[in-house]
């Protein structure tokens, strides 16, 4: 729950970062108890490899929620801006990407590609959540849309804390294999500030940025539930 | 209407191709009277004006549009390619693109930019027209909403004509304002090659390629319907 402040003025940004950051520090993914395994290095391979190939689910569906997105975005200069995490995920060209950069990684974690990419790896729970992430953004005002990609503030400590995890705990991991997880340690920075900026000029009231809040809490659910998922799954 | 035949067998890519320029033959808006005058260049400066000033909402709208098909599109691949259509039009940088080029056309033509960017010099009919082109792509498959950009197989001949028609008949229209059509010239048969390519093996049966021609049909009435406002319209 966020906490609402009797006065009911507009928060400054850095107050409205703070109440962000303490949703992260609540709520953000790397509090899930299946995160917390991983970064102590207790994950097994296999579900290490549930994760990674779970996660691709999400990795695949960036750029359509993106797209969603930038359709709704009022100023051309925005959509510019945002065509940037397109561009980020799909690639300049085919060989290129986040999405294939995570094919790389589910690789260097020996997991099978064409089951992957077949999607018979990816668990119903975890569908539903990036599902109801790439709806919520397809349906909600261009603000609240941006607003629930703000996770990203906290995704940079976690990322890079994330390489150093794997390189120590799970050597089985090829690190080439970690491409993806470098390319979002400035890519993550530069889309949060844009995102931030849009939607503090747009939540113009209190009640604006308590829902853009809300917003962010959404999609910390949706990460949680994916880690749900695959923390309760049995290796198949 | 669209001759439907006995046989129902699949068209060749030749036979669809013939379907689709029997379309563009019969209702491409380059057949509307407005369009007809505009040719002959009897269409008054005023008229003129109003065509510009509110093709401009269409202008706009293409890159909404193009985000909403993109967000669809089953491959990554087809993203890509289908991103340039954006990229022409959004531009690279602010400074860059279709949507500046036309409203660097309308400054040539001498029309006020503070009233074509309030949205005061759009007429209802056209706003009416470009959503409803822009809703249908964002709520039909994926294959009609590439279907209904197929009238760019007719744009390149109509484009070329129209800069000489221009240059010809309209001088008082600054020909550095030109550039818009000009690079027209190369992007709409690259697009089209694609978006045909896309049809043809998502349309597999001829039911299918049927209704694409049908896409193809609500498209030109698009058009159309813009141009009836635009003719009807009194200079106000």
């Amino acid at each position: 729950m966020i906490e609402i402040k009797s006065s009911r003025q507009l928060l400054t940004e850095e107050q409205f970062v703070e109440s962000l950051k303490r949703i992260g520090e609540r709520k953000y993914h790397d509090k899930h108890p299946f995160h917390t395994r991983m970064h102590e290095g207790s994950l097994s391979k296999e579900e290490m490899q549930r994760w990674i190939a779970n996660r691709y689910y999400y990795q695949k569906c960036l750029p359509v929620k993106d797209s969603l997105v930038m359709s709704k975005l009022p100023e051309r200069s925005d959509r510019i801006k945002w065509r940037e995490r397109i561009v980020d995920h799909d690639g300049r060209a085919e060989d290129d990407g986040g999405i294939l950069a995570w094919l790389n990684f589910a690789e260097a974690a020996g997991i099978d590609q064409s089951q992957l990419l077949d999607g018979k790896l990816f668990l119903p729970g975890v569908v539903f959540a990036v599902d109801a992430y790439v709806n919520y953004c397809r349906n909600s005002e261009w603000w609240l849309a941006v607003a629930s990609s703000l996770t990203e503030i906290f995704a940079p400590t976690l990322v890079s804390y994330r390489i150093e995890v794997i390189e120590r705990h799970y050597p089985w991991i090829d690190r080439q294999g970690l491409t993806y997880f470098r390319n979002r340690l400035h890519q993550a920075p530069r889309d949060s500030q844009h995102g931030l900026a849009l939607v503090l000029k747009a939540a113009d009231t209190y009640e604006k940025q308590h829902l853009a809040l809300k917003a962010v809490e959404f999609k910390c659910d949706v990460l949680w539930s994916m880690l749900d998922a695959i923390d309760r799954a049995e290796d198949g």
